[in-house]
């Protein structure tokens, strides 16, 4: 439940937002008294009509029956640390910013405190409490009150973490044990304007702290797009997007971040980095501006970016192919990755994914509803597939007539060769609805003791059955040794291909209710899963980045030097630690 | 001339190379009794045969008549710096190298002193002389002797630049005037081999030493290819695109350097940077490796890279467009760039460069020379084409049967918008045949006191037509204003095109014959067109990279903090400046 007294008016731009949990207030799951499940709100496909098969879908796949009588037990109050005061830099603010554009509210220094890592944070908030919230929250308007606010944290040795969408799930918000000083959230969400648009050269210079949703729905008044779509595009902002090296669904059509961005701005304690002036590919020298993706906030505050945009796609389609078994998709998955021809978005989700996308099918009229035949609700009309085994790509192609045609047929081909069966747009659509739902749905099962988490990584081609063995055999060990009920719920997709390999994205969940530290006990699984990941040939993270969570993985991931190379980009740009959310390698000097 | 005297066993890995000038040493353009040019050899589609047009070509476009009597006296004997010993430095090398490891052969260390920067250093050693060569070159053969390397010399306080092909145009291998320590050069070209290849994942790992062309020789026994082709690729080496931040003719299909290297592995004076595996994308925090592209010899040794691989594709074409005049052309070009479907190369030479390829051509059978109707030898059949007026699209489609059948319907459907003739695979050929002569016509033409030099910057697509123009213009004017005789021959190329601007090449020649210091004016000159280019909205350098040539220009490309976060870089990997090239910002500090 989002706490009706949030001050919303300061705490969000958007006063639709639920603060602690995902997405917007208007939304969320709930099961009805016929233990039927809708969504509200009218936002998503899934909203407004009764799910009747994802109570059982979520019972068969955990080995549990759930008991949908009574929820598990939220805070009764939110527990806050108190604000410190610091007279002096609030006085030094007055300068620049009105009083709106700073906080002490408890509420507000609360959201401003985490981000969405399911039991490091939004548990924590929910059921108990998070170690240290920050002081004080700052609203800046410009690129010029960011380097006000940098300048009077510098005076007073004022600690600044910036804030974008809090969407990030790698902890990076949490303030470091070590942290003494006062700390200021910079919440950036009002810069928020797009400074220029050039369409002659596809380029504009964009706030930082524009939303997603936002940049989108403005480009898209004059016929245009970024194509930047991660998941947590309608919250996400462009500085948090450079800052955690963020990934789009669309890459194939767009690239991923580091290829949309041409150029951008960070002050800095030391000064203002940026290029003077935004290009295409130029030679000179080392640019420092390459290293910024992923700074993780440990930098400076983004108030700026040049960005591609591109006309509106004449054509967008959607198609999915389903193939009798996981290993049969990847194979396709390769083959067409090989061809060059590649849809905007192709996913391949593996069955567990497949039959949950069914699971949110609406009821056919007049049935009643078999938990016992649960499978039911899964197609099963595709000659000789096994509903248990069959799996599904899933397909975004956009672009110009004689494109979109170029790529159907290819895709189709490929397809013909694996036994692939042509599923339709629908089913392709219904791939895309999960994507946006899946937070909604773990904040609804977190009601009814599931934990629901996600955790993704790049593999080689030649890795991917690997580092997928590797997480369903230490998901099923780890599960047993914390003896949590029932089974978990470990499921792959692969959402991203490149020429050398591909991103492999694991949902993952299971029961608790009964047994003690549940949350602390999958915080430790979770490093064994990375672990183990790490050693079947995963990366540390293809696109949530590493933050606090994963901060302990890097001396296997860069070279001592390399890491020291960074940290003495970070002495130069801010000596005094003025940003001192301590992220990725800097985390290991915590003790300092 | 080559010197017959040099010592090539040592000086090169390949004995077939001029050394000072460009390139093979069996292949040079002469102009015989005839007055007609051969090229000898047989490397390119250009030997062998008389060309009667290109001595009138060169007069014409250069409104001078040559003295074909009278080569430019070149020095009798090179003057070479003596060598400084360093005793104690070169028994410490003696532990790790074996003496054929280690030269201090005068033409060995001047080979090793210069690059391919037109005056600044290839008319020194020809006609003059360089300021200070380097005192010895080493070749390590190994990562390992590579480490011990730089061990010796920040035990003996030596400074060390590396060495790859020898032919960066940015000054960059120039020893620093304040420099003054034992200077070594490193040449890499030892460190050759493929270390391994994996074609699941379509990556290899390969030593930085190698040559373009040995690299793509080895891969190619194997059905592959790295695909990466800039106009040196026969005689750069892989650590030297990465120093420089290489483009390559086909980045269409294969990428830029930076698209293309997945690892790097760089030996500083602090030690080794790298990443621990090779991945495709990774979201891991600040990736100081993405910093190290044009770091250009600053840093330290790049000993290996893991780099991507390709199947040698199915089908390799040819073609050719014509259209009216360059306003047309650069139509054509920007809306195929819209459609997304991009040849692996496609570039448009402005007239004067068709006309150049077409001067290019041999004898027709029988014909007598007729130097007053010189544009005869261009191809005027196209219906309602000023020979004088049109341009060329030149073409280069690889990949699968469908990848190029649809490449060409889409280029051919925006060609026969803008009125585009196509004139076919062999003058598709020709283009690129300039593309590998152009350096040995300049050397050739340097005998009849012609100064040849190419440099090249990125531009928005909205301002291709002022970079022209200012090109052009500033050029006349100096010109003018030098006192040379005749006129400027100055000319752009496309040579590469991005979502927000292209690669504008030109290629720079004049007369200088009864000109004092001509090469110290040019130098002069080519410092205000690169102003021009800047202040009409073009960059320092698209690939040839900043050096010492364009050092000057870093402050209007990057704030002065990010400067100051390259500098931080140096200092935390070479606080003693061991790789003391001082190239790009760091030229800056030469005073200190």
């Amino acid at each position: 439940m989002a706490d009706k007294s949030l001050n919303r008016s300061t705490a969000h731009l958007d006063d639709a937002i639920w603060g602690h949990k995902w997405g917007y207030a208007d939304t969320r799951l709930f099961v009805r008294p016929d233990q039927m499940v809708e969504m509200t709100g009218s936002r998503y496909n899934l909203c407004g009509y009764p799910m009747p098969y994802l109570i059982p879908f979520a019972e068969e796949a955990l080995g549990v029956k759930l008991d949908l009588s009574k929820t598990r037990p939220e805070v009764a109050k939110y527990a806050i640390t108190p604000a410190r005061l610091d007279a002096a830099f609030v006085a030094t603010l007055a300068a620049t910013f009105r009083p709106d554009q700073i906080s002490s509210d408890d509420e507000v220094r609360l959201v401003h405190s985490h981000g969405q890592t399911t039991v490091d944070e939004v548990s924590k908030v929910l059921y108990g409490r998070i170690d240290r919230c920050v002081d004080l929250v700052v609203y800046p308007e410009s690129h010029e009150q960011c380097m006000a606010l940098v300048q009077a944290a510098l005076k007073h040795n004022i600690c600044l973490i910036p804030y974008g969408g809090g969407t990030n799930v790698t902890s990076a918000l949490i303030i470091p044990e070590s942290e003494t000083r006062f700390v200021t959230s910079v919440d950036m969400r009002r810069l928020n304007k797009i400074e220029w648009v050039d369409t002659e050269n596809m380029v504009a210079c964009v706030q930082a702290g524009i939303l997603g949703s936002a940049l989108e729905a403005e480009l898209e008044k004059q016929g245009l797009t970024c194509g930047h779509e991660p998941d947590s595009v309608e919250l996400s902002t462009l500085g948090g997007w450079i800052s955690t090296n963020a990934s789009g669904m669309k890459k194939n059509r767009y690239g991923n971040i580091e290829d949309i961005v041409e150029n951008i701005t960070l002050v800095t304690p030391a000064g203002v980095v940026e290029e003077l002036s935004a290009m295409p590919r130029v030679s000179m020298g080392m640019q420092v501006q390459r290293a910024l993706f992923g700074s993780e906030g440990n930098l400076g505050l983004i108030t700026r970016a040049v960005i591609h945009i591109h006309k509106l796609p004449a054509v967008k389609k959607y198609n999915a192919i389903v193939f009798k078994d996981w290993p049969t998709g990847v194979e396709f998955m390769r083959e067409l990755n090989a061809t060059g021809v590649l849809p905007a978005s192709i996913r391949l989700v593996d069955n567990i994914q497949f039959r949950f996308s069914q699971a949110l099918k609406a009821a056919p009229e007049g049935m009643h509803l078999l938990t016992d035949k649960v499978q039911k609700f899964v197609v099963t009309k595709v000659k000789g597939f096994d509903p248990y085994q069959m799996v599904a790509a899933t397909i975004v192609m956009e672009g110009a007539d004689h494109e979109v045609a170029h790529q159907e047929k290819v895709v189709s081909a490929v397809a013909k060769k694996h036994g692939g069966v042509v599923a339709g747009a629908t089913n392709g659509q219904r791939g895309y609805m999960l994507t946006y739902a899946i937070a909604y749905i773990r904040d609804m099962l977190a009601d009814y003791y599931i934990i629901g988490e996600t955790y993704e990584t790049t593999a080689p081609w030649s890795k991917i059955h690997d580092v997928c063995a590797a997480v369903e055999r230490t998901v099923i060990e780890q599960h047993k040794l914390a003896g949590f009920p029932g089974k978990p719920y470990a499921s792959p997709r692969i959402t991203q291909m490149y020429h050398t390999g591909v991103c492999i994205y694991f949902t993952h969940g299971f029961y608790h209710k009964g047994i003690d530290e549940a949350e602390e006990k999958f915080a430790a699984m979770e490093k064994v899963i990375r672990q183990a990941i790490m050693d079947a040939g995963g990366s540390i993270s293809h696109h949530h980045g590493v933050g606090k969570l994963r901060a302990e993985f890097m001396p296997r991931v860069i070279s001592p030097t390399a890491a020291e190379a960074v940290r003495d980009l970070k002495e130069g740009l801010d000596p005094q630690n003025i940003f001192g959310a301590r992220n990725n390698v800097l985390f290991e000097t915590r003790a300092e």
